[in-house]
């Protein structure tokens, strides 16, 4: 489809499970009334509580939350990009943040798991070893879908570039960033990495994050964004639980590729840092 | 060295070689007032006209322009990074983008020739084929200094990150981009790839650029920059030629490495793009 309409929901997530997935339910009728065909969610969008917890409040890919959200996906007959929950593993004291695709028949078209976690130590700051309770996933995913191909990421992935060129190289024109980024990081990496994976890989970028302060971990930056394949941010969330909605344009995807051919141009062979 | 000064030179070159060369080595006596330790220039220092005019105004690696650098480097001991200039090619139409980091005794530690060419044609606006004058370089560059170990790339290198992942991981803890953005893709690009380099690698970024308009190519974009690892802006040049100067702290870099590991989160098994 050469255009449809996105919303990404700005969630203040925080430790109640139910609460939560209620006014995210809430966003996706909101999200329909808007005249959306793809709703997009934050990071953690489930729960975001005391990481002791994270194996009690997790459930199997296709467990409550994906069913929830796929019911609902039905109804309107729209797509849902979960943002991430919690995912169960087996004999295991961790979990994976996973994220699903869901179609508006309500099938899962596939599911993510976050692969790079956000371990970090900042003195007298923000101090996360998310390693400790999640496990990181092993693959890339594409979504291909009536709208797009969706290119799927989490959070702290987008420090990555090699993993949005992969995508891109993959047929990725909009990359989904779902994301919890904390306020000390936030204010000074959030947008421009956004911009820059949308430059360099001339493609559309949703960014859905979470807001507000949290009951055991740092306050998050929030500013929600919707990046144009030059790289101009076309839509930006309010501090506070919001929708916004924006236009994916594939045609001018399409114009700025055809101007300058970056995706082209790159020097693989040329490049030889270690595989 | 933790902390040495670098001199970036924002310059307003045209057609006229010796007179740009000129003002260029001035500005070296301005460097070594100003107490710098390296002083750096954009691309196309030399020359910028007619594309044409590119052979008659190319000279080996080491020719006359470079040997007029290597005496202010050696006459004020400091380092010097040419910028860019025309090297020519025997037996071809074309000329390299090239180079050159000179020591405090004047010698040439290494060269530089320009990877990624940029062959854009934006309706109406830019229209470049750089290939049809310039022969891209096959080899990534990085150069140990008693300063720093510096990583060369020149202008539209700026958009394939690999590129700088690479010299990152080969040592690079100052990436220098001289450069020639035209006010078009500058607008909104410039500022944000420099500082997303310097976020996804944990590395300072010295982008010394062309400003003003120009005979016979697009107006040129200038605010020559210097950003710290963490990707804050420290220094920015105003709209007219003029040099500016920052502290380039080694050990804040190591504060900026150690608190987040980026560079060893990075997971290359992960990612299949083509090599």
């Amino acid at each position: 489809m050469s255009q449809f309409v996105v919303a990404a929901c700005q969630m203040d997530s925080k430790d109640d499970k139910q609460d939560n997935l209620d006014r995210a339910l809430s966003f996706v009728d909101e999200a329909a009334r808007a005249g959306a065909d793809l709703v997009t969610f934050p990071e953690m969008v489930t729960y975001m509580g005391d990481r002791d917890r994270y194996p009690d409040v997790s459930e199997p890919a296709a467990g409550a939350t994906v069913q929830q959200f796929a019911e609902k996906a039905r109804e309107h007959g729209l797509y849902v990009h979960t943002g991430s929950f919690f995912e169960q593993i087996p004999d295991s004291e961790r979990v994976y943040n996973t994220s699903a695709v869901i179609d508006p028949d309500g099938a899962v078209l596939d599911t993510y798991r976050k692969v790079h976690l956000f371990d970090i130590e900042l003195e007298g700051s923000v101090e996360q070893q998310e390693s400790a309770y999640v496990a990181p996933g092993d693959d890339i995913v594409t979504v291909e879908t009536d709208l797009a191909t969706l290119g799927l990421s989490i959070c702290y992935d987008l420090r990555f570039p090699r993993l949005y060129q992969t995508m891109a190289q993959q047929g990725a024109n909009v990359f989904l960033v779902p994301a919890a980024f904390t306020m000390y990081t936030g204010k000074d990496h959030w947008e421009t990495l956004l911009r820059a994976r949308a430059i360099e890989n001339q493609a559309w970028v949703v960014a859905p994050a979470q807001i507000g302060n949290k009951p055991a971990s740092e306050p998050t930056y929030g500013r929600t964004l919707v990046v144009d394949p030059w790289g101009n941010v076309v839509a930006k969330a309010s501090d506070r639980e919001t929708m916004l909605t924006a236009t994916i344009d594939q045609e001018y995807l399409e114009d700025v590729r055809r101007d300058m051919q970056t995706l082209q141009h790159a020097r693989p062979n040329v490049y030889r840092e270690p595989n």
